[in-house]
């Protein structure tokens, strides 16, 4: 729309920002929000800035907290000897809601990514090292993706830990629950054979 | 993750209320905004409450500016005598961007949608008679789209404006430019057939 109101123009630019939104759908929702629901932007607009102002990143293992220190590290009732390194926050929860895991976790910056500037200093490889090296820990869990970034990373932290003879362990790679082997691709029937116990 | 800070929990729902946006998408646009881009929040949520404080409604027709009229509206050089009906402020958009039409434009809130609690007092159509019976209007196209609801639309707005002898045009619905019969719907070219000239 040639006409269109500058303060829609900067809200549709502003949408297209998030992940996964396109001119097209930044539009739906600047449309959607000023026609039908106008309480909803503002209630966003709100949730936005309190998300911005009081989240921060924990100072032991760096997930979304808004305290110094979140509540998983902050639990007495967790396992201090485990550590379990992921790339997200998201990770995090998705490892939470298993329920099998009793240890504590460190949160990566995302994964090694040089193309797009994520080298080792951004990971925060030196606080994990830092953090494993404690004493406590006695293993360290290594929970990365089985992309080629999220391996490149966990040979990183592996290496690293090795040479300073922390003991760590890599999560399996195998058929996934449920799989039949027919429908399973054949790098994972490849490793799920290699990695048989 | 149940121990999620609480303002991060309340930007997930916030997000989640944008059209499109499930619990996954939600969650990872939030992620993605506190962790990489907390400018872009503050700069999303300050775009959303200037839009909400500026943009209003057309009082001729209905679309979104930051006048009392539209642009469109107070364009001197519109064809005064045409007034093109459309459902949304994308459509007339949309319709802007083909270069065909010239003049002015009426945009319901919506489409007849009985079942979510859209009727005919909702959609602004006593506004939309107002106006088309100005005296100055000769011809309304109703640009409503070809779905069961555009179409109900369409046949009440051209109802009432048949009672008040104000002519009113429906668009074309027909095989789409650079299409091969062989691969258009068969309800499609029937109406092509049908609406042959």
């Amino acid at each position: 729309m040639d006409q269109s109101p500058k303060s829609l123009e900067h809200l549709v630019q502003a949408l297209r920002k998030l992940p996964g939104v396109g001119a097209k759908s930044a539009q739906r929702m600047a449309y959607h929000l000023l026609q039908h629901d106008r309480d909803g932007a503002v209630h966003l607009a709100q949730a936005l800035q309190s998300a911005v102002q009081h989240v921060q990143h924990c100072e032991l293992c760096y997930t979304f907290t808004e305290q110094t220190i979140c509540a998983t590290c902050a639990d007495p009732q967790r396992d201090q000897t485990r550590l379990c390194v992921v790339e997200t926050p998201s990770d995090q929860a998705v490892l939470e809601r298993t329920g099998a895991y009793e240890g504590l976790y460190f949160v990566l910056q995302g994964r090694l990514n040089p193309l797009d500037g994520v080298g080792i200093a951004e990971l925060g490889l030196t606080r994990l090292m830092e953090r494993a090296g404690n004493g406590v820990i006695e293993e360290v869990i290594i929970a990365t993706s089985f992309t080629a970034e999220g391996q490149a990373t966990a040979h990183v932290i592996a290496q690293g830990l090795s040479k300073r003879g922390i003991k760590s362990t890599r999560i399996a790679r195998g058929v996934p629950a449920g799989g039949e082997l027919e429908f399973v691709d054949l790098g994972t029937i490849a490793h799920a054979l290699a990695d048989r116990h």
